[in-house]
């Protein structure tokens, strides 16, 4: 990688957030010179006994390796181990790619001690490019006996690509009455450098949840976070998310939740959502070269579906994107955006805001549009579109960011 | 607009092909300062008593009033007139848009002796602004007595919005052992300028067709070309096709085709598809900011619509179009593209082709694979995309651009 770094978002936090401890996992990261030098790539999660596991994978046809050996794992349903590794995407690698998965596994499984099926991977970098395992499985015991906890930000560190800062979260709840912690970490920002394809995500939790109900839960709210976001539309071989419940506030008298819809989950269920849209959004800001974060909010739609469908196709649309890094409050492409979605909207009842200001309703440009007025507000950071397609009452959400030259220049810079 | 005038696109031709003469149809053009200066931006084409017409119109909820009113005319299958303004899309502008279409109609009608509902109407510029009929309609009469044979170089001039080159195409074919001609001219380039947001297209034949089987013949046909063809996958509000059948070559001998599969039109289809796949290229060649123009050719799919959606997947990935601006053979994005279409395809049969080098097959990179034989191919002009996704036997073709800095120049200059 001759390649530059690249230039550091401008939503980059000032500081990485500080996480609060969490009983039952540990960390350790070294570098094993998978293919970047002098930084980690290579990270080891232990979990404690009785840790539950759920998790959403790509729907990708063409995934990667070690996406459908979590598939296979999910089904068990229980976690001992986490191991990812950077700078190789082990994706479109065949045999060759399945076996390097498996080495991992069961370098994990003796380090930790536990059954191949407890163990999770993940991996992050080039596609095509076999994954020589027995480059960093020897680490893999080490890493285990250094496992310390809390070094989530080390952890977080081994797995980015080039994305432009570390993307972590927390948060509180309470199940009966005992306060619970989530923490999370992600990387990826689209494919910022070439041939970096994954969008990785993995939370943590001491609540003590079965895996039938963490996974409903992670599976509802992925659907307004994380499926709510988008750099460029391009869905990645390897995008994981693993949700991972050590259960150790049992300890603290929290009793164990074991059915899906449990109510004692609605604080656990909403601060959940609130972790996920957090490093949604921190994927967002940190999209390939992007300059200004966009919010599309869509309402008046026939179902939650069609407004997000909707909404996606703004926040995908290349030339509405554009429009947005130029500054120029183009709400025409808004309404030719909303109307290739192939979603129910009424032209003549469709009302249009930038921000604050209102552009369009009833199907014409507002009376009250003052050009220089929207077009000063589009040279904010932060910038909110919102529309009313006028068929119904539903309404999402959706995150995205512009297309500048500097996402061309990223993606179309040479891979050597 | 103080826009600087686009880079001419690498692709425009040498001289614009000399368009043989068709009975039964004449244009004229004019200055008529709707929005542009010191050019032609109306045009009439008059067509003789017997023509028929067939059409196919963009899908757009949030489609112009021109659009509506030609899916209103196209149900009488009979066409007198065809007027065609440029600088203005009147799309987005209501019950005024509405009545700016009639008003021009009327004068149409007026000015060639017809109904109302045989003539045709298009508008392509900018949305959102109301587009003021009065400026125009008093030159409709002029044109109709000044329209003449042979004109379509003027005709087609008169409607470019910032089309680098104009696009026109001319084939030749025999209904009954009777030679008919077809000619065809469109614009549009995605959204090239800001605002611009419309491909148009029309079509003139002189042989005897009508409307039921001319419809069957554009609607087939439309598919394998224009509906293969992508800029930036952003589908416009005003998107027109239209296809006239004069007749005149009824004069000569040749029995008109009244009913849809006549087998006397195979090779009048097999001409009309060529050349509505000529001006598709010539759209994706002057796509906006374009340096290369791209084939994607995906074979061993389920059915067409799958193979078409896979290609267009792999057309419309800012990552790989991006890729290939920077002549990057990178081939993992091919991979990815495939993968999130959603369509069944085998991952560890898929075989991947740069031109002619193959670059991947059963599932991982090929063994003779040369990286520096696939660069120095990607530095060619036209490049073509080749896959096998190992499930079934059915193909398509899809015809694209790259993503480049002038894309984003082009698109985020600001519209003032």
């Amino acid at each position: 990688m001759a390649k530059a770094a690249a230039k550091l978002s401008p939503f980059a936090p000032a500081r990485v957030p500080a996480m609060p401890a969490l009983d039952g996992v540990r960390f350790a990261a070294c570098e094993a010179g998978i293919r970047y030098r002098g930084r980690t790539d290579l990270m080891l999660g232990v979990l404690d006994a009785g840790t539950t596991v759920a998790g959403v994978l790509t729907r990708s046809k063409t995934c990667s390796a070690p996406v459908l050996w979590c598939r296979e794992s999910l089904k068990g349903g229980k976690a001992r181990a986490l191991v990812v590794n950077s700078g190789n995407a082990n994706a479109f690698t065949g045999k060759k790619g399945s076996e390097a998965t498996r080495m991992t596994v069961e370098a994990a499984a003796r380090a930790v001690g536990c059954a191949p099926a407890e163990v999770f991977v993940a991996s992050t970098g080039v596609i095509g490019e076999p994954l020589d395992a027995a480059k960093f499985t020897h680490l893999i015991d080490g890493l285990a006996k250094s496992a310390a906890p809390g070094a989530f930000e080390a952890a977080t560190r081994a797995i980015m690509t080039t994305d432009t800062y570390p993307k972590l979260a927390t948060r509180a709840a309470e199940i009966d009455g005992v306060p619970v912690v989530i923490n999370g970490f992600c990387k990826g920002a689209g494919m910022i450098a070439p041939d970096m394809a994954t969008m990785l995500a993995f939370v943590f939790t001491d609540a003590a949840i079965a895996a039938a109900p963490l996974q409903e839960l992670l599976s509802r709210h992925v659907e307004t976070t994380f499926n709510c976001m988008t750099v460029d539309g391009d869905t990645s071989t390897s995008d994981t998310l693993l949700l991972f419940a050590t259960g150790a506030a049992a300890r603290r008298g929290q009793r164990a939740v074991t059915a899906p819809g449990d109510k004692r989950l609605e604080a656990f269920g909403a601060a959940l959502h609130d972790l996920l849209r957090d490093l949604a959004i921190q994927v967002a800001k940190d999209g390939e070269g992007a300059s200004k974060f966009v919010t599309v909010e869509i309402s008046g739609a026939e179902s939650w579906a069609a407004a997000r469908r909707i909404a996606l196709a703004c926040a995908n649309s290349p030339i509405l994107k554009a429009a947005i890094f130029g500054e120029d409050p183009n709400w025409g492409r808004v309404v030719m955006a909303i109307g290739k979605s192939g979603e129910a909207a009424d032209r003549d009842r469709l009302s249009i805001w930038f921000g604050p200001h209102l552009v369009a309703e009833n199907g014409v440009r507002a009376p009250g549009y003052v050009e220089e007025t929207v077009a000063a507000y589009m040279k904010g950071r932060e910038i909110v579109i919102r529309a009313d397609v006028g068929v119904g009452t539903a309404a999402a959400t959706v995150w995205t960011c512009d297309l500048t030259h500097d996402y061309i220049s990223i993606n179309a810079d040479y891979r050597s």
